[in-house]
């Protein structure tokens, strides 16, 4: 029934012909822009290559914020300015070492994990929820290494639901198992990618729980030690791991915009975060929706688009270990008295892009549904009620709708924070492809907006 | 308006809940398996690695079509046997030399080429589509070697399209220069993909005009090349290539069926194509083509389906260069009177399916398009008039709806018909899907049919 709605909406308030011509013509001209003297391919090569990975805090993370400040100023924008940010110091350390039996495990120490003090040896008890946990309760964990085995659900279609039906042992495994008594968590990489790289990523600590040392095993060595505990469910594990937490440093979201011509003071923010974790080169992790988002002004500004509201693009910091860029951002916003159209993200990889899901209203969603057939010829089919993204989520108290890039996912969980994450993963159609997808959005938001009314709003063009 | 009239279908004879459900339930069921028990990945290792490349005519096509066999029989289906094609027999030869300037250039000899019978070495003509060649004329192009370096539009986002625009220069582009007195031809890869990897396939000679060699060049070296001819116009380059032409050599397609329980004297067809170019391993052309269409009968079998109509899996021979499988298999149904309610080909690679695409009536597209809301939870959007398939394509006279598996194409052309179209750079989850997804449809052309009338069918439910 979803078409006959959008049909409905279509017939009744993108029946100007003139209007959709004007459209689809300058939709066009994103595309050819985009695929033909695109920027976004070379700049994800320098970001990658020239600043790499770019944890918060870490001089990366700084050298990051000064490469795109000094990139959005070339594009000579209205404005381009730093918006400080208070963001978490986490240090991997130099140590990273695990195995059975003679054997290593290539293992990353999980974001946030503790150092586990030396060398911790132990029986290992493998459990796939927290419920098995808790039925095998203290008496066969004290003491012992907790070893979560669920793998992702390889039924579901989108493999971010099946990376959110596992995440929970990676943020939470280590509190859990400390409850009763384990001495460290071995955690199985979030991939369905069968190989030996290891996925880091977010863990927390309860307060008042013992904090024990958390760390990913890659696929493989998940497989290989599940194996040999069926052979020896006595067998002995061992760890060493030197993390090490800081104060918090000062850090920024980067920001650059053009003015509307309309209501400059209505504002359109779109934005990736500028932050990865501190392996591969964060390429996918957001590398590629910092190249989107500015590609995406970039190319409004390039074709003298006259925009109804201010166009931001913002890169924030921190997504992966705090969301203090995000929150930052909306409290600022809040202060200022600031007032938002929407903001859209792109946080989900550079691949082949599939279209937008809104976190917003019935009479929202139904608005952007009515651009389907604008943004179809460029094969976006995804037009539904969903995710935003992390960045932008602190924004939806103040009722902004949220909208998200959606990418082909079936590759993203094979490099998502990970070795593997680098350059030569994304592919430079792909990349060109979201960056013209993002752009257009863009264009759509400021042409038609997504403001609220009990009858959907004719355009104004 | 194409959703209007799909929608006004999917209520008028979708209406079922029960028939919906019982169709939603088992289109799950084929992607359960696929995802999770599927054994198209593990086949197309084999016959990528245990195989490999196998154009038509060489023992490795001949090893391909017993791999083939022995697969089908293993799956115990109700027949498997061999149809025999004749085949056009090339061998390209142990020399492929080219450069200018003392540096060498990575290049492929087109598939049906000519030796240059020892070393060409000639001033080399640019050009870029036929209308420049024939503006030159004789006096520029007489003794030269002409360079085709029409690159493929990057605008256009089906890649499909933008090779389609482009192939010409490789078929005929030795017959056209010849014409004004050409030596041999270079030929412009058809790739997207800036690497060193030259992209052999088809090229054919005029009747009556004199036979020249003609080779593709690698984009990195197109690129170089040109580059080179701008700083001095009356470069030379050189050329040694020995390909040979052989008698034509028995061969064969691979048949496997499945009776149908109601009408087996009707048939759906489904396949892909056994040969490859001799380069790579042929695995997303058409490795994935073959292990999907074994899949997609392996699944219905194993599911314990009752088909209607009797569901036959073809694995076509010589699809590359003659298509006499695609020929053979049409000319047989013919003969023996066969009627085929539809076909369907998988010839677009193992990457993640978008839809189908059908050369049909209207009233068989609208009936294909009312299955989409059954086909959009697993991501497939494109419900399209369009291509079929080579192999498929001779069917089209006996009047037979012919279905192409739709995938994303953006790279496609990364690696068709070049030493990168290997296992490797197939993904398990994309090749899975596609697996399922032509499982999926021939489930449901064996459930509501293609058949024409004036009003559309009801299903059979």
């Amino acid at each position: 029934m979803k078409y006959l709605f959008a049909l409905f909406l279509s017939l009744s308030f993108l029946s100007s012909p003139k209007a959709q011509q004007t459209d689809s013509l300058q939709i066009r001209k994103i595309f050819d822009m985009a695929l033909t003297e695109g920027h976004a391919y070379e700049n994800l090569r320098s970001l990658c290559k020239d600043v790499g990975a770019r944890l918060s805090g870490s001089p990366e993370a700084e050298k990051a914020v000064q490469w795109a400040k000094a990139l959005l100023e070339s594009y000579e924008f209205d404005s381009v300015w730093l918006m400080p940010v208070k963001v978490p110091h986490w240090e991997r350390g130099d140590v990273e070492l695990a195995g059975f039996e003679g054997e290593p495990m290539s293992i990353k120490t999980l974001g946030g994990s503790v150092s586990s003090k030396g060398r911790i040896e132990a029986e290992v008890v493998e459990v796939h929820n927290f419920e098995e946990l808790a039925a095998l309760g203290k008496a066969a964990i004290e003491g012992k290494i907790v070893f979560f085995n669920r793998p992702m659900d390889k039924k579901l279609i989108s493999t971010g639901e099946a990376y959110g039906g596992c995440v929970n042992q990676r943020w939470g495994g280590a509190s859990n198992a400390a409850r009763y008594g384990a001495v460290a968590v071995f955690v199985r990489s979030m991939s369905h990618h069968n190989d030996k790289h290891a996925h880091t990523g977010s863990m927390g600590y309860e307060d008042g729980v013992k904090k024990i040392p958390s760390v990913a095993l890659s696929i493989q060595d998940a497989k290989a030690l599940s194996a040999a505990l069926k052979e020896k469910p006595n067998l002995k594990a061992y760890l060493e791991v030197n993390p090490k937490s800081f104060p918090d440093k000062d850090s920024y979201n980067v920001i650059a915009e053009i003015k509307g011509k309309v209501e400059p003071d209505k504002i359109i923010t779109f934005g990736g975060h500028l932050d990865s974790w501190d392996v591969g080169e964060g390429a996918h992790d957001d590398g590629a929706g910092v190249v989107h988002s500015i590609e995406a002004l970039r190319i409004l500004k390039e074709m003298n688009y006259q925009a109804r509201y201010t166009l931001r693009c913002v890169l924030f910091m921190n997504e992966e270990n705090g969301n203090k860029g995000g929150k930052t951002y909306a409290a600022v916003a809040k202060e200022k008295g600031e007032t938002h159209v929407a903001a859209l993200e792109s946080d989900a990889g550079g691949f082949v892009p599939r279209g937008f899901t809104m976190d917003g209203s019935a009479n929202q969603i139904a608005r952007m549904q009515t651009w389907e057939p604008l943004l179809e010829p460029y094969r976006l089919h995804i037009f539904e009620k969903g995710w935003g993204g992390v960045d932008i989520g602190p924004l939806k108290d103040q009722g902004v709708p949220l909208i998200g890039l959606r990418t082909d996912d079936q590759r993203y969980f094979d490099h998502h924070h990970s070795d593997s994450d680098v350059f030569e993963n994304v592919h430079k159609r792909e990349l060109e492809l979201g960056a013209a997808s993002l752009s257009a959005m863009v264009y759509l938001v400021d042409k038609y907006g997504l403001g609220e009314s009990l009858k959907p709003i004719q355009p104004r063009d």
